[in-house]
């Protein structure tokens, strides 16, 4: 959903499909793969404003997950063709936060959020780096 | 700590290496490697009260994880030596509840929580099974 | 490359993008996420062939890897998009062949193969089910 | 098997419980967890001469895999308590080769051989550094 001008959408759509070793003994996606599946969203929900975020990490800034929250509804199956919607849903100097929905077709998977910080190469908090900055206004 | 009896403890400390596999290019423990180790904390902790979680699902009762809050204080490496304190704190008819604290040495690494619900082989909620309502009672 | 006919091609080629969490403290796909991406080829040619895994293991019929041998010549990184060609080599009454080239462009970063055999439930060797030898012999 | 002074064993064995993340849809764990185990038993061997990889890494030269080839004879389940023995057969001033056996109990579950190489941060194939090529000298 374009704004008027060309501002990105603040959301990312991404389409998956359930791999084998994903699953567990029950034949279910096992819940570690989610946070997995997160990250992707991310990933390319970034990409969407033209940035790459391995050219951040390359500028020494990494970004970290200090907050996951996942609601689990249904599970999902080996083969399952499921549909990841990523939000930028709140963005500070120091962090970010997101809302994922997972989706089988009309089916409501499972929602999370989490909270992200950036960190230097030592480790240590620091501001978000400037490209992304651009990013996250733009969204 | 143990009650007057012989109760089992509430809680389990489960030592572990984090392994090359679960680091990702920040050198740091990926975030999605933590809900594998609360997991195993499970694992443990149920095993003290004489119950596998293997025979469990072998009479078709399957245990879910329903909710995941993990919050990430500080970054795990390779070959660090940690420890995982799992809790129950919870314990319903249908649902369990459970903390989990991760330290290297007196550092707390993460704490999270969890929901576990149980299914039958057809997905469906249905009631705990015997066996673990009587090791949940024990602790 | 459809013979005359319209036998389906002995191979497929599936496009991957290396995922963060696939990526370990050098900033390379760990070597253990390769035959992971294998396992996902050999989903996609099967179902090329009109063929779902899924249902054969629905049936009860369980193809377990029994070899798998893998030659890395370069590293994938974080965000590579990498294209993975999956061939069917032989095939018996009783194990499947496949080889593996995975590559970035132009460039070839693997090679492998894998040898599989089919179980039932039980754990002991069966023949493969009717539906997958007559996809096999499509291809 | 110590030899006559005081040399470091060649081999080394390493206890571990399958993991339920780690296992299939078929209950069996899944064929990618065993190169993971395999680094697991590396990185034990080389702590047996003194030296941790993670040291090796800190001073810019990563051990890299080259060549994976895995024999899986029988299934591991979840929660099985397996036995893996690594074993250095090969070391040159570039490449350094071992074997593996898991066992579960008595039973032979799978055969593996790795062949590793030495790359600088840039990527490009050096020796090995001096302190792995010293504990290697030792076993």
């Amino acid at each position: 959903m374009p704004g008027p001008a060309a501002a990105p959408p603040s959301f990312c759509d991404l389409d998956l499909r359930v791999r084998y070793a994903e699953c567990d003994p029950m034949g279910y996606a096992h819940h570690a793969a989610y946070p997995v599946w997160f990250e992707m969203g991310r990933t390319e929900l970034l990409r969407q404003t033209g940035v790459r975020y391995r050219d951040i990490e390359e500028q020494g800034a990494f970004i970290v997950v200090i907050e996951l929250n996942v609601r689990y509804r249904r599970p999902a199956r080996y083969d399952d063709s499921l549909r990841l919607r990523t939000t930028l849903v709140k963005a500070g100097h120091v962090k970010l936060e997101h809302a994922y929905e997972l989706s089988r077709g009309e089916e409501l998977l499972a929602t999370a959020t989490t909270t992200l910080a950036c960190v230097g190469r030592d480790g240590r908090p620091r501001g978000l780096p400037e490209a992304l900055m651009r990013a996250v206004e733009a969204i």
